[in-house]
């Protein structure tokens, strides 16, 4: 059994270096350049799925709907959930990642951004960035819907809802291919490898680049690799890694 | 309940006055304008939606897609059945219709496009546009694929399909959105106003032009309306209707 998971590309708030979480923001014209090549890559390599899962933001959508495109698989059902949805920065959405580092310290940046349980500051209940103010959130339950989030309590939603929807289609043989974010795909990466709190904070994925992952019967993972070119997808996983520091 | 139907804007073939049935072209600039358009109007005439329908055709997948974006409502589960899809033309598809009219004769034609249960010549089994030999129609049972069909044929998959999907979720309160083509929208406008096969071949779907029914608990329709400027809306059913003649 394989899977595939793509990581969005560049968007309008990676370029000015913004904590994202859930805003709803576009790809930027390299991000969407970053999704057909995803997609052109997997064309190549010759991969074909037969269902898509993707989050509630237009950023991971719009990926999945270019890299469909080059892979002339537009016609393929794409569930989407925010189940799948970035975790969620809280207060942090919206500010600079290096005037915040600025402002609190190189450390508590990284802290917010690199640690396994550590929330962002939440947002107050009558933020009008309240996912339960939100049109896009309002067929979820109310109390599910997060202020902030630290990954583990992404991992606490994201590792449920792979557990029961997506686990249950590869069972029954459906190749599925799967466009998210950073962290809820770092949610996925901890559950498959099994790693340890620590080891997770260490791993960036690279964004645009097909990460593709072999399980065995027992979903043990047998094979992971990156398809493209090995220096780009390492000068990648570098800049992402980099987005916390002073400029 | 309401439901609003679009018919997909200009394609590429549309432009060139082919016949397309289930060949999957794109839109022009101006069919992806119409669907934006249609996404503005329901957006300022606030409608909202919890579901849509799509067919497997591009034309329509991406109609729907940008009036999406309008509509600020990407995060929206998209079904996608080639049920939804055209008429399938068969043998006809990709021959322009003013020359077909000059060398069958502009009644023929009229009867290949307007009579109710004529069928278009048929194609071959062997021939590469069989549906049962492309990818995309996979996986469907591929004894329901057809070489190329009567009106009458496209009512026998769209209705069925309409009434055990579309229908139960619009009875559970489900605010729906069907992007599809001319042939599977008559077939509703048939099956809800419960036209006689005189009446149904009659009718012209304007394109790009969102079209509103409103029924009571009983499913009578009671009430049907365009959604724009009606001397466009008029100048767009005019138009399909003299795509048959020669030029």
């Amino acid at each position: 059994m394989k899977l595939v998971l793509v990581r969005h590309g560049e968007s309008e708030w990676n370029k000015k270096n913004l904590f994202t979480g859930w805003t709803d923001v576009d790809l930027t014209d390299t991000g969407r350049q970053e999704a057909a090549n995803a997609g052109e890559l997997l064309r190549r390599e010759g991969f074909d799925f037969d269902l898509c899962y993707t989050s509630y933001l237009k950023r991971a959508i719009h990926t999945l709907n270019l890299a469909l495109e080059q892979l002339d698989r537009e016609w393929l059902t794409v569930m989407k959930s925010w189940k799948l949805n970035e975790r969620h920065y809280g207060a942090l959405q919206g500010l600079n990642k290096a005037e915040t580092s600025q402002k609190y310290g190189e450390e508590q940046v990284r802290v917010w951004r690199r640690s396994f349980d550590v929330r962002p500051p939440l947002l107050n209940e009558d933020d009008d960035r309240n996912p339960r103010r939100l049109e896009q959130y309002r067929a979820a339950p109310p109390q599910e819907l997060p202020l902030g989030e630290s990954l583990e309590d992404t991992i606490a939603r994201v590792v449920p809802y792979f557990e029961k929807t997506i686990r249950k289609e590869m069972q029954n043989g459906k190749r599925v291919l799967i466009a998210a974010h950073g962290n809820s795909l770092r949610a996925l990466v901890y559950h498959f490898e099994k790693l340890s709190k620590e080891e997770i904070t260490k791993v960036n994925i690279p964004t645009g680049v097909p990460l593709i992952y072999t399980f065995d019967e027992n979903w043990n993972v047998t094979e992971k690799k990156y398809l493209g070119d090995p220096n780009l997808i390492r000068a990648k996983i570098e800049s992402v890694a980099n987005q916390g520091k002073k400029q």
